[in-house]
């Protein structure tokens, strides 16, 4: 049975125990692709930011909050999988320095020093041994050249490039991208079924038939 | 009819069309306090931050996404009320420059430069003409003194204390001081039954008999 791993969700970094960083995925996506990998007879696991939606019970869910524990997570089930669905939005700055308690108003301005997190998907593709890796690209500007231009510095096998309108929603609109930068899909409509259309290039295109 | 104009959920301060500054308020306090004015017969406004979650459907909700959106929306409706309940986590910093366009990584730390947004209770206890005001604080340090400080400072009847473990669970633990810095009651439970203990105060000490 084909092992999936899917990245799911936002993460969040903290500035102090009660302010963070974070942006509006909901999980509602990576719920989708859940199930849609069920559906096929494949195991899955989720690792998931936090999120209020609930997962299909038949999937192992891994629950993080921040990106460096979305990683070491998929670190540590990645080597045993068969490939990677990164469709969470992983929290990519974090402040340089995280303040134990509530900071107080002064009013004054705070500078607010981040730094970048790790890139998930960039780094589980560097230790891949013949996985194959689907990610997820956000842009809000020349969608297509960065979604294609991100596919090859993260090693992906195929890029979904969509915008910050298919954060929330139920629905999404997306392109497909394969390594030669060709739209091999295009796919609107209820995240349930783009989820469906995804999974079915995915098992066209990169997995073994049994 | 009493009309009770309650805050809740958080606000989102954008950096950029995906990142945000937020924190980790789900509305839960917000819902089981509108309950328990519903059930005392007032009339209830909703001015909410984005939750997950569903409100009575007989309280009137007004959605926002930001702290001005959030005071602007109050100041339209606090007129009109009895009372205001500020249960809400409003964002209290915002990035000074606010990126049209999904901030690129470089590979260098990022500079932001945050400010304070208007305190919304503030803001209303300067307009309130015979209201009463009870406001929420969140404090991870000295949490009596610094709300009662904030009860001065904010010109609030009643403040509630609570600490960051509240802010996403089912249940809460709060302490409740009036304007003298006298602890009237220590609540702990279920948010559905703080929110009742919090309501019945309110009533008795607050709200002139019919």
């Amino acid at each position: 049975m084909p092992h999936i791993l899917i990245t799911s969700g936002p993460t969040r970094e903290y500035l102090d125990p009660v302010r963070f960083l974070t942006n509006g995925s909901s999980g509602r996506m990576g719920r989708a692709l859940a199930a849609a990998a069920l559906r096929s007879g494949c195991e899955v696991t989720v690792v998931s930011g936090p999120v209020e939606i609930a997962y299909p019970p038949q999937a192992e869910v891994i629950p993080v909050v921040s990106t460096a524990q979305m990683l070491a997570a998929c670190q540590a089930v990645f080597p045993h999988c068969d490939g990677l669905i990164a469709v969470a939005a992983p929290c990519d700055y974090r402040p340089l320095e995280v303040r134990p308690q509530k900071i107080a108003k002064t009013g004054r301005p705070l500078h607010l020093e981040l730094v970048e997190t790790p890139d998930i998907v960039v780094a589980l593709a560097e230790g891949k041994r013949g996985q194959w890796i689907v990610a997820f690209a956000l842009e809000t500007k020349d969608r297509r050249l960065r979604a294609a231009q991100k596919l090859h510095r993260k090693r992906c096998d195929l890029i979904v490039a969509n915008g910050p309108s298919a954060m929330h929603g139920p629905d999404t609109e997306v392109e497909v991208l394969d390594p030669q930068g060709q739209v091999v899909a295009q796919l609107s409509g209820p995240k349930e079924e783009v989820a469906l259309g995804i999974f079915k290039l995915i098992r066209q295109r990169l997995m073994k038939s049994p």
